[in-house]
């Protein structure tokens, strides 16, 4: 099977990132690449960001379609254009908020989110009204680190321990979602540094999620909802 | 990846089915078994029922982990011994409900459950509720049928279109979850009989999207939460 | 006061029905004018026109606010860049729905709204649980019509008096929302409509409330949030 | 266009804080007056003194229609007597709480309410359920004072500035409902003090709120439903 | 065990079918009288009459306190005045609405309320609201009938059947209640044409509810919180 | 009337605790016996242990039902195998946790359950979301004390006491649910100690308004919902 993963944003800063993660979680049979698009916002953490990239991301996922490919994972925690480009395609779209909190709900009660700063809360609230799942979630934590720290690993490893230990203890959190498709190869590492800590949480990763999801749709023929306009 | 399926009754009647449904959907390097219970009811469609074989499953869900399988599939859309099963093992457990709802609140806002009769509707509300998800719920329908009449795929699909039918019309439903195991098979022809009407539906079969969840978590490494008891 | 009217189309074929409806319901102190935005969708029914409308919605409403208006309308149900446009400006920003749905929830405990078709349900779902108000909302029906036909008021008022009538009867909604801004004109017309029937209702035109409200937050001096990036 | 506002009780000290409010936020072309209860409580905290001010409030708006006033305002936060008055008169009639609770809610996803004392908690609480909006409230927190510091406008405005900044930091509130109709005057002075420390958050005042609704329900010509006993 | 029986209104009509029901249904060692209010209107169906009623009926629970009565039940299924009351005295005290709601969600996960006309449906609305179990509600049903007819027994009883026959095959209703404390004495009857008809299902009365409750309340030593003013 | 109580666990060392509870909170005319089941877990605390216990439960609730008694109390508060055993008898069934919280929901808005440990908390919340009141609880809070620690009055009563405490001042609760059978005898003295503590709130006990409930059922003729399987 083929999944394109298209990055909502013109930074190609993370891409290698998803890469690796991708190549450690996907089934043996599942091609990928990744594509950026063309204009839009160098990154998304917002509304607005988010309405400059859209259009150009729905073009991608229609692109994706015409070129064969199976399914498609819009790289980003807020599901950008993810409702649009259903409308446009019939093979499976995914983002990567929705994977990521339907994967915590099967394996907890109520769970947390742990984004990079406190802009990106208003999308990931929407998101998770739209869904449905706002109940399930015990708190929504942030790391407050700018994006130009992403890559520096040590720093978003110890900052992510910090509030994923605080999610567990002050909020109930049975299992945790990291909130940003950047930190994404980080999760393994997490959940066993609070294995040994005493305290075994799950930590999912948006991307391991998105593209877990997306072969279950392809395998099982299952694609969304779509209007015959 | 090996994963085994836990037939939570001792009718292995619907065994073939699953089988060669699982065969259809699983990923290549998936291998897969399925057994039964030793001891409990014939089939499960009531509390009561679950209450006979939950014990009994638990016990299955041991094995296969002390067994080197990597994973399990409880088939049933009731759900039944999961929760008590997650707290004896670290391999990720799932029943039929929880993955197939969840496939369905990714690709839909409102979904319909149809069901084999009145009787399991109890079990399906108390799981839903359970898995926060009751308000994507657009209806539970059901076609009125003994367990005896399954393997007759003719009467059981036009039972099923019919009730899918009303599902879209009636209840708003974007989306159908076949709220059955022993219904697996047939989601793609139902799919495909309501396209040819002009009212293209998502069916999910819980069997598909219970193999799919379970790939997806164990490829990702992560399980449900567990207390050091 | 000073109210701009944002029009997220190229189409100006309502310019004038919103001219004439907001003559009749805004403060006396209060000036307006319509824009509508230089590129983009004929009309907005869908996720992805709302899409290819946003960014230059932004635009048009950062441009109003440094042209010193005080407060814009996006004159749409479906309140396409809504949250964008408040991340950029410091003045009031409202769409179709919010106001609506709001002034709904003020004066009675479950409305209904009557939109235009099918299409534009998912959007409105979308804003509806955002908003918070889901379990308000008695019913969404549509009229079944095209956008070519709402010219045409005879037969726009006909369709909606008949789902309008059913809204109260059969699903026990206590007042009504207009689906579209390009219904409203005659909001005043259906109420006395169905009055006469003995069914008094009130009709809520998402323009006129979103004038009015506009009109109270300017003279309270509140504006939504804003993140200072 | 006339409103009258209703003082759910005998005390008139705060007849003058108000009028100063409503003078400053209503359109140009609103005429205005005040009227206390005949009979009732000196002040309401608690359901019982509501039931005590509720009878003698219904004849004040039964009065008010009959004297050609457009629309009434029952200056209380608890909303008394505003659904009894509803089913005797076709006018327009709002308390204090619902308008700015919808407000809130037309600006933020999450809110707070800070209001006088531990006492009217319980009223608040009953009022948002019944609106259906209990899951926007962030928290309802209170400045513990009596009734009789309220002229003391410096004691009141530091302690109304310390909750609201535990509402911001603590609760996630990004926008704030005064949770008294005799705070009123202070929001803006409070909303400019968040703003100076970085904080900005919008400071609703029910009066301002009350009026701006009533204005829009008046000139947009809808009213509450009633029913034809 | 003594309790005092409040009628929240002026008509005697209804008392000794109040008398004869709980004479049937309450403990051996309680000892039960019935007492009016002294002012207030005929009947309660609305929540104008609700609150003309509400000051005297706390009077008479004061009242009760005083006179040494251990819990009272405020005989009307709007519960009127039962927020207030409880302010004004530590003895339990409960309406017609709340204990028959929490009985119904004992004993089944969606029930009915048939009540006696449309009238009171905005005030059940606003109990079942605020008593956070509006979800469990299947439906509100009303038998549209006049107060003066509930002592023609026959009538009520065969509209209520065809509105319970209604509930429970249109709307999945797995418990009754009925909406109306005048009812009362039928609940068995009814109860036991359902089942002859195939279809058994409970059948709640408001007062056999509400004895039980202060009888539980009283037993067990609690009562509502309490507010020290 | 002759109520059974079943203990769904093999240690018989809380049955005299439970014995003398029901003593000082029975009516008169209730007659009780209490038995453990034959086979099953010593405690329950974890999903598994409920699964080992259900089976023995239904068989315990069967026999009283064929030996006459009136009504079953499972007196544990994870109200293990009531669903199943509801499926298989008439007289009414309860647990011990839907009394308790429906007790909680009829006196205040907002109760917190304190149990035991942090084991049981996922069964609480699994009970609560079926029951369909999880919104009104302030917090789930535990004493983190081992089963074999329940005899040691002086410890329990302190803990308890603690974490009432915080609920109340931390969570909002206004009334108390005692979240395990074990605890019971005590509710009175904790409720006074908080009341000498100018902190008066409702301590509820899981068996007091479990017999409670069975009482005004079987005086009132109602029982569960059931199916004719």
């Amino acid at each position: 099977m083929k999944i394109r993963i298209v990055k909502p944003l013109l930074s190609v800063a993370l891409n290698e990132i998803t890469k690796r993660e991708v190549l450690l979680t996907k089934a043996p049979d599942t091609e990928f690449d990744i594509v950026n698009i063309d204009e839009g916002p160098m990154n998304i953490e917002c509304f607005y960001e988010e309405t400059l990239a859209s259009a150009h991301v729905v073009e991608k996922v229609v692109e994706a379609e015409r070129e064969g490919w199976n399914g498609v994972f819009i790289s980003c925690f807020a599901d950008p254009a993810v409702d649009a480009s259903r409308e446009r395609v019939k093979i499976p779209v995914v983002g990567g908020f929705q994977p990521a909190a339907l994967t915590a709900s099967l394996i907890s009660d109520k769970w947390s989110i742990v984004t990079i700063s406190k802009k990106p809360i208003p999308l990931i609230r929407k998101v998770s009204r739209k869904l449905g799942i706002e109940n399930n979630i015990a708190s929504i934590r942030h790391i407050d680190t700018p994006f130009s720290d992403l890559p520096n690993e040590k720093i978003i490893e110890s900052r992510l321990l910090k509030q994923i230990n605080k999610a567990v203890d002050e909020d109930g959190a049975e299992a945790i979602v990291l909130g940003c498709t950047g930190f994404g190869r980080i999760a393994q590492t997490l959940a066993q540094k609070m294995a040994s800590k005493g305290k075994p949480v799950a930590v999912i990763s948006p991307t391991a999620s998105a593209i877990g999801f997306l072969e279950l749709l392809i395998r099982s023929g299952v694609s969304h909802r779509h209007f015959s306009f």
